[in-house]
Order: structure tokens, then C-alpha cells, then sequence
């Protein structure tokens, strides 16, 4: 038996496009004399929808989609996942299903059982469960097929979800002779292993192969890293699709293969799920061009390097915002960076609209000290001038905090923070470094000086991050206990050997400065724990102050 | 039988403050001789506390506090909303559940059943659900304990959920005395009434009192209307507690009392809950002082009128900032409108910085026409001015945008966007109008002028709102009818009669703008659709271009 997981990128609502990258794959798999063909959990509609999903044109239309596969799966199997309205009387009236289609008939649908409502996941938001799992007689075997979370249940691995059933365990009695997963399971650093550690516990249990289609691709702050599964029955992994691109991967069930040995680089996975998530953001919504401000420092250098890499560099305008407190070091770097990425630059001093401003609210200012705000009028005339590029040239603006800056509130709202996406929104400043080091490791692209100077916003004179901050060591230390962890202040202190009050202080920072981020434009997550919709916190509260 | 309903408006993560309150109410109801006190739903913990619920000190701390309360219980019954740890093993290791203290002993919980998961509800994503319903007996008579949505089944007036469990009819069987009912029902425009009306069904059912005691308060963008009710056995409304203030209402089961009638005016709920609302945003992150820009026109009239009302006169500074394109009457009305409410004003020109830019970016824009740069440069100029004031002085700038221009992107992003809450967010123009007039309903306090001249963002010369949108009240009912209702744009035009294409073009304007709302201030809602965490699209989707 040969099956094809066809590891697509799909747009979200994008039914043409969708059906036609589904029917591009049916056809490959044809021409391939492959019997079955499976595609990523709600292929069709491209996940997550959000709000599309409640209304009700939207899931017409997909069920109208869902026709045309049909109408294309003459002589082959095809197993696709998309929505349908939920046959049951129950909460909600649609649920998240694949499509089982044989030589052009529906033969019916296998609905998702276990409905992830944490993190970035609001699956209960929109369905209602899955009520019956059985297996599905294709070519004579017996085939259990399975939508993402369906299977995570039962490796214990779940960090907020402990679902009271465990279909893996329902399959165990029925044993299949194959079981094949659906996903649309989201990148995180470390993700693919326990991905991989996932479908093996599943088909050492079932003593059976488990096949993984993965969805690939960035939608939103969502980067789906793909690396479809091929595991054998004795848990082995034996096949694994490409990570951050569009992959067949052919599966013959009968052939003996070898096992596969991966290993990941962290630093290169961070890389290319980060060039994956911008090229997305701007293609899937018809923008080519990107421009930034470039300070000399390692997160503009960083962001530049990724945009060049996601949309070329013929779309990449450097933008250089000279101040009275920019060090001669911030324009040499900025330009070296630029020249070894060739790409273009223009030079803007902020000089002309900041003495303009003092001028103009000197007599509202005169009883008041100098203090941070000068420091935000400065970062954010260089967003005046980044947005005004933007809406005259036709590019947007990447803005190039990162999550320990976010975290912090060590930014300025319409400031820096400015832009359409915030490439390092989930990257940490250490991240930040290990990427840097990573892009420069073969010759130098980011200017050795860019990485070794200590960090500055340069807003006023001698100004380092150091002034208002501890070691970048320190606070991303507490930003992974507490976001990903959830630890109290009393346990970060003991396990890292810090101080209460300093951990106790950077909590209290990182709710205090929940109103900026809520403004801040939209990041793409890397890590289990991201600023955006996964994590929800009031602004106004007085549980941490 | 004497109870108390303590409608107190908590905040969230306060459990101090909190169970001050609470401990006062046990006080009051003791005083007075009540035999049973009822508080909202997670009285003790604020409602919603969204991802606070995940930390595992956060559910510690509720449990200290809960025994503080029990504590304080001698002699009476309390029945408080609060959360506990799940007893039973389950998807989520959490209950919303009502504590049922007597005497000072913690008789047990009654957890909630339905778990409303929509629109800004998110109670799966923490919740399991309830998994048995009991009478309790207290003083003699079997009391049925719920919680919200509990009793919203079976009104049959749910939008986005259909419980295929009723717990007002399994009630039925269990033929309770009387039921009471903890709630966290957020207000939105009819809210109230529609509450009166699941209460009374509940109570027709049961042919028993329902005595629903419901939060007050505003935390983040929801508005809690209080409202508290006192059905009778036959279904009649008895008694109301007082709409968008704290309130303790006493209920005397014995007594007969009068049905009472109430009737709530839109436009003064409107009102109350946006000063509710803003008052409890301020006051509640520990701020007092606003300043907003008074353009001259209607809205931020009504925004500055419901923000003196707020806050107090004292702590608003209205900031003028005319343009070359400033009619002369904008600057006259701003300032009567000021005269009017009694606030400062500061007069600052924006010509100065604005002439600075222009000629920085000449060198860099001659080859291309003048557009909507040069309009969104002088709304950046103003944010900018309004957030160094801001800075330097402490006020939280208030911006004035509405929901039709938010729906449609007439706004500019780090602009007349710029700020800590905006008030009007999910108010529409044809609202802010209704407003503005029952704000002048004695006298003019906003400048009949303001109300009278047609809309303008004055960024060029003779600008008018319906250069580039239909008018308002068109634009108006294509929001209510997409947003609210779901319906497709066909729909759409055919029930108002307008065309297809003009209806179509609106809702892709709509879905344009998301990457606008996305980085828009926390607003405060008052429709069952507002912009915010209730709503949740994609920014990048091809369903609709």
C-alpha cells in the first residue's frame, strides 16, 4: 500500500486556492500510483479560521469546496480535513473533521475528538466533539483516522488539557492495521521532537504504523513547521517530511525502510520559522515589500537579515534615524549591515521634528524635568517617519522589538513598537544573540561590532539598557519560569538563586506593561508561551502590582 | 425568609479588596437581619481574571480567601462565587463554583454546569463543568444554587450555544423552594432586559422565586450592569437593584410585594456604562487624570462629556491642536464645549512639526503626488503631542474614534488611535449622535454646531466624511447586520435594499481594517459584537478581499 501525506500550505478561507492545492496533490498522487492520500487537519479551509467559522456562508461555502474534492478523487483514496456541520444535537453545530473519499464518493467523515481550548487553541469556542471513533475499511485494511490533539492525549504530554478519554486507548481494542493523523500542529522551538515522541507512543500502543500529515506555513502569529511522520509499528521513526516548506512524502507500507535518524538545530529551526512566518504574512495578504528602522543594534540586524532572506532584498528598504545621542558606531554598523545585505538605505535625521516639538511644548514643559518623555518623542518621530514611508512607498514596517523588550515595557508604544508585523515579538534578547551568531556563522553579515556593544536605545546620552534593566540573562531566565512555566515568584528566586524582590519586580513589570502590548502589532510565535491571543491577561487587575 | 443580594463590583485579582467587600456585605446582611446573603458570580476573585486562573498561586490565594469568608460567616449563610479546584478528574483541573457557607462551616460547592464559550467568553479554556445538580437545604427550605448561564438554556435565547443539558429542567424534578442565581452577565444595549426575561422563565418553570444577584463594574473592556432581580413564583419581576452602581437589595420571600415595572432608557444606559466604564478602568489601575483632543467634533464632545462625568472636571485636560486645515468653527466649538463642562484646555498648533516633516521628507517624496500620508502625518502629530502630555504630566489619553470608523479604518493608526482606552469603541456614529443629544437634553452642553455640521477629519482642505464612506447610517446598519448577525452581504442588501456591491465593498472593508483594530487602545463594549477579545479574525485570510 502506498500513501502520500501531502504536506500543503493552505491560505485561511482561501477555498480556490485551497481545493486547487488539494487537487494539485491528488493529481501527483495519481500520477504516482499511490492508493491513498492524506492532507492536514481542515486543509480545505486553512487553520485556525477564527470567527469565519461562525458564520454561516463561510461553512456553505467549504461544504461546497468539499464537492469539488470529491468530484477529483476518482480512482484514489483521499482523506482531507475541513469543517461540516455537526450531525448531533449537541453545544455547538459544527465540528473539525476529515473527509474520507473513495474514488470519487464521500464515504463519510471521522470527526475530531478532542478539542484543544488552551494556549492559542479555542476549538470548544467553535465545536463540539466528536462522538463515535471506528475504523475505516480502505484496500482491505483497517484504518483509523485520527485529527491532531486525537492522539496527544495518551503521551501524557499535555500541558493544559487532561482529557477524562484517550482515543488512542479506544483504538487499541479495534486494533487498525494503520492509523493516520490529521494535524494542523503549531511550531515551537522543540515542538517537532515531541510531535515525533507523540505518534510513537501511539504506534508502540497500537503496535501499528502512525502516518502524520502536518500542515506547513505561517498564518497570522501561527508558523506551521510541516515535518510529516512517517513511524512503524515499533515506534520507530522511519520517514520525515521537510520542515518550513511545502513536502510530498511517500509512504510504502510494505517496503522495509531503514530507521531515520533527525536532528534539528534550534538555531536554524528559529531561523526558518521565522523567514516561513513573514514570507506568509506578506504574500498570503498581497504585500511585497517591507521597510525598517536600522540602529546599528542586533535586533534590527537580525530583522533585516530575516526580511532579506523571507522577501529578497530588492524589498527591503533600510531606513537610518539619526539623533543628537545616535553613537558614530550606530550609522557605520547600520551601513555595513546594509552593505552586506545589499540592500538599500535611506539616511533621515530625527534632528529637525525633535527641536521642533521642544520648541513647541517647551512653554507647557518648563516646570518639569527631562525625563522619558523626550526619550519616546525621539522613538516615535522614527515611527512618523517609518509610517509615513509606508503609506507613501507601499511598504510596511517591520518592527524589531523583541519579547524580552515586551515583556518588559522597555519600548515605546507608536515608537519603536510601530509596524505591521513584530518579527521578534517571541524571541528573547539571548535568542536574539543565538541568531545573530547563527546568520554570521560562515562570514560576517551582521557586523561583529553590532553583536559585541553593549545594548542602547541611544535616547539620551551614554543610555544602556543596563540603566533600567538587569542582565538580559536574568530577565529572560524569569520570562520563560513565569510565562511558560507559570511559577510563582517564591520558586523562580530559589531555582535560579536571584533575589524575591528583583523576581517579584520583573513580574510585576511584565503585568504592568500589559497595556502595550495589547497595542503592539502582531508577533509570530516560537515558543510555547507567546505575547497574543495564546496568552490572555487583563490590564486592569491588582493581583500582581 | 429575609436575603440579601450584595451587588458588589469587585476587581480582578484583589482578593484583599474583595473580601473586604464581601466581609462588609456579611456585615450589613447581619445587621439587618437577613437569614441568607447572595454575591455575584466569582465575587472573590473578579470576573473574568482569564489567564490568572492558570497560575497555581493565583487558585491558592482564592482558596486563602475563601477561608477568610467562612470565617466571617457566624450566623448567617453566605453564598459567594469564587473557584476551586476540581474534585473530579477532568479536562481542566478547575471550577467556577459557588461556595455555600452556614454558621461558619463551608457546607460545599455548587459548581457551574453550562460553560458559556463564545463571543468574549472563554470558560472551557479553564473550566471543566459541574458534573452533579442538588437541592440545598437551608433553614428548611431546598434551595437550587446556580450559576449564569445555568438558566440561560432554557430561555432558548442562546446565539452561539445550544447545551444539550438543561439544568432548569432537571430542577423541575427536584421542586425547589426557591432558586438563586450567581452572576457575572455582562451589560450590553437590551442585556438587562433580556436577563429579566431568562430569570423569569426560570422562575415559570419552577413556579419558584429566582433571586439573581449579578456583578457591577467595569474591568477592561466589559461593563457589568448590576441589575440584580427579585422574580416571583408566577414569573413577574418583583424588585431590580440599581443598574450600574453597587447596591444591596433585600428580598423577603414571605412578604407579597407589588410587580414592579421598569423600563431602561438606551441612550441613559448607553451613558451610565460608558462613565461606569471608565470610571473603573481609571480608577482601578489607580489613575485619575485624562486628557484627550477636542477636535470640535461630536465625538470627542461626548467623549470628553462622559469623561468629566468619570473622573470629575478637575482631572481633564482637553488638548486643541489646530492645522492649516482647521475650520475656524472647530476651534470655537472645542472651546465652548470646555466653557461648557468647566475642563482646561491647551491650545498647541501642529504646523510647526508639521511643516518640519514635510520639508525632511521632501527630498524623499517629490516623486509622488501628495495623498493620505500627508493626512495620517498630521493625526501622528497630534497622537504624539497628546502622548509627550501624557508622559510628562500623567494623564491617560482618552481617544475619540467610534465603532464605524474603527469598522471601517477611518482612522489612523498611531494617530487619533493613539491612547489608553477607547471610550467609543464599540459605539456607533448614529449612537454617538443619540448620545450627544441626550446629553443636551436640558441644555446645550455640546455646541448645537458640533452636532449639526457634517462629519470631518479636516486633514485637507473641505474634507468631508462622505467623500470616502457612505453615509454613516448605511454604514451603521452593515455593521450590526455583519458583525451581530452573521449574515452574508446578499443578505445584507437585500433586506435593506441596498446594492450588493456597495454592501460587499463595506464587509471587505471591514475585514481590510483588522490590522488597524488589532493595534487599537482596549475600548469598552456595549453590543453583543463589540471589537475586542469577543471577536476574533484573522488578519491575513482570502475569504474576503
Amino acid at each position: 500500500m502506498r500513501i502520500l501525506l501531502a504536506q500543503i500550505n493552505p491560505t485561511i478561507g482561501d477555498f480556490s486556492g485551497n481545493s486547487q492545492k488539494i487537487r494539485d496533490g491528488i493529481k501527483y498522487a495519481k500520477d504516482s500510483g499511490v492508493q491513498i492520500v492524506l492532507f492536514p487537519e481542515m486543509a480545505l479551509v486553512g487553520y485556525p479560521p477564527e470567527d469565519f467559522l461562525l458564520l454561516p456562508h463561510f461553512i456553505a461555502d467549504a461544504g461546497k469546496a468539499l464537492d469539488e474534492i470529491v468530484e477529483a478523487s476518482k480512482d484514489v483514496v483521499v482523506i482531507v480535513g475541513t469543517i461540516r456541520s455537526n450531525p448531533n444535537p449537541a453545544e455547538k453545530g459544527l465540528c473539525n473533521t476529515a473527509a474520507i473519499i473513495e474514488n470519487g464518493v464521500l464515504l463519510g467523515f471521522q470527526d475530531k475528538v478532542l478539542l484543544p481550548t488552551y494556549d492559542v487553541f479555542d476549538e470548544r469556542r467553535f465545536f463540539s466533539p466528536g462522538s463515535s471513533l471506528k475504523l475505516w475499511t480502505l484496500f482491505g485494511k483497517k484504518v483509523a483516522v485520527t485529527i491532531c490533539e486525537d492522539i496527544w492525549q495518551h503521551s501524557n504530554m499535555l500541558k493544559y488539557a487532561n482529557y477524562s478519554s484517550d482515543p488512542v486507548e479506544v483504538y487499541r481494542k479495534l486494533k487498525p492495521d494503520f492509523v493516520l493523523n490529521l494535524s494542523a500542529s503549531p511550531f515551537s522551538i522543540n515542538k517537532s521532537l515531541e510531535r515525533i515522541e507523540v505518534a510513537q507512543r501511539a504506534a508502540s500502543t497500537l503496535s501499528c504504523p502512525v502516518l502524520l500529515c502536518n500542515q506547513v506555513g505561517g498564518n497570522d502569529n501561527l508558523i506551521f513547521d510541516g515535518r510529516s511522520l512517517y513511524i512503524g509499528a515499533d515506534g520507530s521513526l522511519l520517514d520525515c517530511a521537510k520542515g518550513f516548506k511545502e513536502d510530498y512524502l511517500f509512504v510504502d507500507l510494505e517496503t522495509k525502510v531503514q530507521k531515520k535518524k533527525v536532528e534539528f538545530n534550534e538555531n536554524e529551526d528559529l531561523y526558518e520559522s521565522l523567514v516561513l512566518g513573514i514570507r506568509d504574512y506578506f504574500f498570503k495578504s498581497g504585500f511585497k515589500k517591507a521597510c525598517l528602522g536600522l540602529s546599528g543594534g542586533i535586533d534590527s540586524a537580525v530583522v533585516a537579515c530575516l526580511a532579506a532572506e523571507a522577501l529578497g532584498r530588492d524589498n527591503i528598504l533600510g531606513l537610518l534615524l539619526p539623533s543628537r545621542y545616535s553613537s558614530a558606531g550606530s550609522l557605520t554598523d547600520a551601513e555595513q549591515l546594509a552593505h552586506a545585505l545589499d540592500v538599500k538605505t535611506h539616511q533621515i535625521s530625527i534632528e529637525g521634528p525633535f527641536k521642533s516639538y521642544l520648541e513647541l511644548l517647551e512653554p507647557h514643559f518648563q516646570d518639569y524635568p527631562q525625563d522619558v518623555t523626550e526619550e519616546n518623542m525621539q522613538a516615535r518621530i522614527r515611527g512618523m517617519i517609518l509610517m509615513a514611508i509606508s503609506n507613501k512607498m507601499g511598504y510596511i514596517v517591520l518592527s524589531t522589538g523583541n519579547k524580552s523588550e515586551l515583556a518588559m515595557g522597555y519600548s515605546t508604544l507608536y515608537g519603536d513598537m510601530c509596524g505591521g508585523l513584530c518579527v521578534l515579538s517571541d524571541v528573547t534578547k539571548q535568542q536574539v544573540y543565538a541568531l545573530a551568531n547563527w546568520i554570521n556563522r560562515d562570514h560576517e553579515i551582521i557586523p561583529f561590532n553590532t553583536i559585541q556593544k553593549p545594548p542602547s536605545a541611544e535616547l539620551r546620552i551614554n543610555q544602556k539598557d543596563s540603566d533600567s534593566l538587569p542582565d538580559y540573562a536574568i530577565v529572560d531566565n524569569v520570562i520563560k519560569a513565569y510565562l511558560e512555566d507559570h511559577l510563582p515568584p517564591e520558586d523562580i528566586a530559589k531555582s535560579f538563586g536571584y533575589s524575591l524582590e528583583l523576581v517579584k519586580g520583573l513580574v510585576a513589570r511584565i503585568h504592568r506593561n500589559e497595556y502595550k502590548r495589547r497595542q503592539s502589532p502582531p508577533g509570530l510565535r516560537i515558543s510555547s508561551k507567546a505575547f497574543s491571543i495564546g496568552r490572555r491577561f487583563p490590564i486592569v487587575q491588582r493581583y500582581i502590582l
